[in-house]
C-alpha cells in the first residue's frame, strides 16, 4: 500500500513545530495543572515559583469551585531562558505541591499527548480522529487502534497508524482486555479513546484506566440509557439529540462528562436519519473531548470536570 | 393607572391589519390542519376542494409519518374571490372529512387565536410573553392572565392585561380549578398557557383541557425530572441545559413534545446561575411553542407532534 | 492497494436498497420540483395527475414567493402500482408543465445524483464528503475527482474513487477547463462541487455550468471578500466566523446561497486557530449542501435559493 | 401610577445582597482589570500583592495577545479580612500599575455599574433590558432612560425608571447631546448604551464617551452596513441573521465588537419577518454586552476587544 506522498500543509508545519523540540528531556513549554484546597495565596505561589525558574506564563486559567471549596488552575509556561529539563522543574516543583497538598501534573507542552483508539466496526468517531490528526488539528500522537474487528484495519493502514486485532468472545474477555492493557502500557499511551468499542468495559479494567479512558455516549445524556436510545429519543418525540463524552468509570454512562452537543431534529426525522445525524454530533464531540485532554484543559472534580477550554 | 398612548409601531400595524376583516364570521384567509390515515388522493381532493371554493394555496405543508402510516397536513389558504364565510366552507369539507376519516381544523386566519395565561410568582416568562405580545410578535390575543398570587398583577395591568386572582390550598384545589376553568371557557380561551404556573393540574382539569394546554418544563426532558432540576443538573456537571415546552397530560412531564431548546454551561456556572439561565432558554422555548400553537402549525401524532415550523 | 473488506453497516444497505431498483429507466419513487408563476390550481392540477398515474404523495413541500409572485414545489412521489418508466411519466408531464408555465424537473428517487469533485491541496471538504459518502450518509454517486495537484490522490484511491490530475498554468488555463468539462461530461454528472479547488473558473466555464456547479466560501459572506478573510476577520475582532456554500456563477462569490454555519470565535483564537475551526465549519456546510442538491431540495429563485431542507 | 408590590424573588435577593454592603467606601469584593505589554512577573506581582493585602482571588483570567505581544487580565478578589477601602487598595496598587506602565481599572465588586440607556421609538431592546435588570439578571443600576421620543415614558415609569425627554432636530443637536451628555455625568453613569436610539452621534459626542458607549448593530457585521439591513440580507438570500454589540467610536459601526449571534432564516421568512427575528436577536446581544461591561469583563484591545466571559 502506498504513502500519501504529500502531507496536508497544517499536518507537515506541525509535525515540524512538535519535532523541533530537542528530542531529550528538555523543553521550552511546561503545561502546568492542578487542584487543591481553596487556600490565600496558592496562585502567588505559583507564579512566584516560575517567575524564579525562568518561566513566564503564557496563558492561565484559574477556578475556585464555591460548593466544594476546591481551586483548580492550568497554566501553561513558556522559558525566558532556552530549553529546560521537564524532570528538573518537576522535583523543584514538589514543596510547593507539597505545602498546598495538590493533586497536579506538570508536563512538556511541546510533546504531543500518546493516543490508544478502540473500536468496534463504526468508521465515523475513527473517520474523525483519523483525518483530524492527519491534517494536524487533533494534537496528540496516535499509537494504535485496537479492534475486535477486521472491519476498520485497512482504514488505519492507511493512514499508517499501527492496527491491534483484539478478537473478544464471552470467554476470552479477561485475556482480551489483559491483552489491550498491555498495548496501552507497551506503547506508553497516556489515554484511551473508545471511539464506538461497543464493549462494556470490566470493572478492573476500568479501575486500571480510572480517568485515563474517554467514552462516547451516543445520545444526549442522562436522557436515553440503555438499548437503542435514538429510538427511545424518536418514539419520544424529542426536538433535540446530542451526545456525550465523558471519562470511563466503573459506574457505566455515568462518568465524569467532558462535553455534549446537540442538533435539532423535526418530526420529520425517522429514528434511522436521528442515528445518522447522531453519528455527526458523536464524532465532534468526541474529537472535541479528546482534544481538550490531550491539551490538558481537563480536570476531574468529583463527579464532575473542570474544562479550560480557552 | 395611565396607558401607553403610544403602541409600538409594529403593534400596531399588526392590530390594524388583524381588525381590517369584517367583524362578521367571514375572511380572506383560512389555515386548515388535518391527519388521516394516509391514502392515495388526499392532496389532490383538498387542493381540488379549494380550487374550486376559490381559494389558492399560498403555504402547505404535508407529513406522511413512515411508521404510523399517518398523513398531516397544514395549508394557509387565501381567497381570490373576497371575503367568505368559515362557517359555509367548513361545512362543505365534511364531505371531504369524512371520506379519509380526517381529524382536522379550519379557522379563520386572520383572527388570533385566544390564549389565557397561568402564572405563578415569577415572571420571566410571562415577561416575554407579554412584551412579545405587544409589539406585536405573538400572534393572539390575550385574554386573561389567572394566579394563585397577586406578585404579577401590576405587570398585567400595565400591559392592560385582564389578571385573576385565584388563590390555592389544599383544600380548595377542585374549587380553584373549576373557577379556572369557567374563565377559560367564558373567555372562549383556545388554549391556556402554564407560564411557570408551579402547581399540578388534577388529573380531571387535564383530561378538560386535553390538547388545549402548553407546560414549559425546566431543564430539559427527559434528562431531570422533579424537583431543583438545574440543582440536579449542576451535580451531575452537564455542558448543557435546557427546556421543554410540551402539551398538558395527565401524565406530568411526559405530554407531547412541542419544543426545546438548550445553552452551553460551563463548570464555573454554579446551579443559580444555571437557574438564571434556563429563565431565559425557558421564557423563548415557551413563546415559540405559544406562537406556533397560535398558527395552527403544531399537529398531535399520538405522543409525539408534527410541527410545520414554517 | 488492497480494498476495505467489509464496508460499514449503513454503506451496506444504501447501496443494497439503492440497487434493488430494476437497472432498466423504471423505478417506484419520483422526485418533482417545480417553479412557476404562481395561479390558482397548480398543486391541484398536479396532485391530479400523479394520482390518476397510480402515484401516491410521500412527502410535499410548496412555498410561494410573495415578492416575485413566483410558486416553488418540491414533492416525493411513491408508486402504488410497481415500478414505471420515469420517461413516460415526463412526457404525460408535459401537458401541465406547459400550462403553466413551469421550469420543472422530474427524476428517479432511487438513483443518486451523480457527483463530480474539483479539489486543490486542502483536504478537509473532499475528507469529509468521502467519508460520508462512504458510510452512506452522502446520497450520491461520486463520479470522480479532479485536482491541478497530486496531493489528495491516495486518499481518493483507498476509498476507490477516480482521480484525474489536471495541472494548470497560466497559460494552460482553457485546456484546463475544457478537458476538466469533457471529464463532466463524459461521466454524466449530475454537478460539479468546488470543495477548496483555489482556482477561480473562467466565466465561460461558468457559463457553462450554471446552476451545476457549488463552491464553499471559507468565511462568512458577504463579511469578508478576497484574500485571507479569517485573518481580516480576525483584525476585525468577530466573535463569530462561518462558511457559506453557494451556486457558482460568473460573479465571483455573489452566486446564490445554499446555506451557511457559524461558529464561535474568542479573543484567544488567533487567525491560525480560525483557519482551522474555519475548515471543520466548510466541511460541513459543504457536505450539507451537496446533500440538499442531490436530493433535489434547491430550487432557484433568481439570485436566491429556495431550500426544502425537510 | 402605583408600584409593583412584590419585586420578583430573585430581584429582592440580588438587590439585598447588593445593598448588604456597607454604604461607605469599603467592601469585600474587588474586581481588578487591566492591562500592559507582556512581561516576565506580572502575574506574581499582583498575586502577591493581593495576598498581602488580605485578599484572596476567587476568579482569574489572564490573555496573552500572541500578535500585540500584550497581556489583560481580570481578577476577582474576596477580602479575607472584613472590609476594606477601595481607595486605600487603589493607592498600594499604584506602585505595580506604574512598574509595569498598565492600564487598568479597580473597583467594588459589589456596587454595581451604573448605566444610561438612550432610546428611540423601538421598545425590544429596551423590554429585555428592564425585565432582566426588574428580575434581577442584569447586574447594574439603570440611572436614567434618555429619548428622543416619548413613545417609552410609560414603559420606564412603570419599571420606576427615570426617563428624560430630549427632543432632538438637524438643528438642535449640539444642545441635545450636551443635555444628554449632562444627565450622563449628574447621574454618575460608567456607559451610555444605545438601545437603537436611531440617532447618530456626532463625532465630538463619540469621542466624549469613547470606551464608555455601546451601541446594538441591528444585522451582522460587516455583513451589511447602511439603510434596511435586514431588507439587503433578505435580497441577498443569507440564510444566518445576526446582530452586533460593539462600543461606539467615531467610525460609525467599526467600533470593536464586545459580542454577536446569528439566527437561521430561511427563504420562507419575508423582510419583516427577518426584522422581527433580528429583534429578538439584538435584544438578547445587547443584554449580554451590557452585563459584560458592567461586571468588567470587556477589555480595549486596540480595535478588538478581550472578553473573559467567564
Amino acid at each position: 500500500m502506498s504513502l500519501p506522498d504529500t502531507p496536508s500543509p497544517t499536518n507537515a508545519s506541525v509535525n515540524a513545530s512538535v519535532k523541533a523540540k530537542a528530542s531529550a528531556d528538555v523543553t521550552n513549554r511546561l503545561i502546568l495543572k492542578l487542584s487543591c484546597e481553596d487556600k490565600p495565596g496558592i496562585v502567588a505561589a505559583v507564579a512566584n515559583f516560575f517567575s524564579l525558574q525562568g518561566f513566564n506564563i503564557k496563558e492561565s486559567s484559574q477556578f475556585e469551585d464555591p460548593y466544594s471549596k476546591r481551586f483548580f488552575m492550568r497554566t501553561v509556561l513558556d522559558s525566558c531562558e532556552g530549553a529546560k529539563s521537564v524532570e528538573t522543574v518537576k522535583s523543584a516543583f514538589e514543596a510547593i505541591a507539597l505545602r498546598f497538598s495538590m493533586r497536579w501534573k506538570l508536563v512538556d507542552g511541546l510533546t504531543p499527548s500518546r493516543v490508544m483508539i478502540a473500536v468496534s466496526k463504526w468508521s465515523h468517531c475513527l473517520d474523525q480522529l483519523l483525518a483530524n490528526y492527519k491534517r494536524g488539528s487533533l494534537p496528540v500522537e496516535i499509537v494504535g487502534v485496537v479492534s475486535n474487528h477486521r472491519t476498520l484495519e485497512a482504514l488505519c493502514e492507511w493512514y499508517q497508524v499501527p492496527f491491534h486485532y483484539l478478537p473478544i468472545t464471552k470467554d476470552t474477555k479477561p485475556e482480551q482486555e489483559a491483552a489491550m492493557y498491555q498495548l496501552f502500557c507497551e506503547n506508553r499511551a497516556d489515554f484511551l479513546v473508545l471511539a464506538r468499542y461497543m464493549q462494556v468495559l470490566s470493572d478492573d479494567f476500568c479501575k486500571k484506566l480510572d480517568g485515563s479512558a474517554i467514552n462516547i455516549h451516543h445520545s444526549f445524556l442522562p436522557g436515553f440509557k440503555g438499548a437503542r436510545p435514538y429510538h427511545q429519543a424518536y418514539e419520544r418525540g424529542v426536538k433535540l439529540i446530542g451526545a456525550t463524552a465523558h471519562f470511563v468509570t466503573a459506574d457505566l454512562d455515568e462518568g465524569p462528562i467532558i462535553e455534549q452537543a446537540v442538533e435539532r431534529v423535526t418530526h420529520a426525522d425517522s429514528a434511522e436519519q436521528m442515528v445518522e445525524m447522531g453519528r455527526d454530533i458523536e464524532a465532534v464531540v468526541l474529537a472535541r473531548a479528546v482534544k481538550w485532554v490531550a491539551e490538558q484543559r481537563v480536570l476531574r472534580n468529583g463527579s464532575r470536570t473542570v474544562v479550560f477550554d480557552r
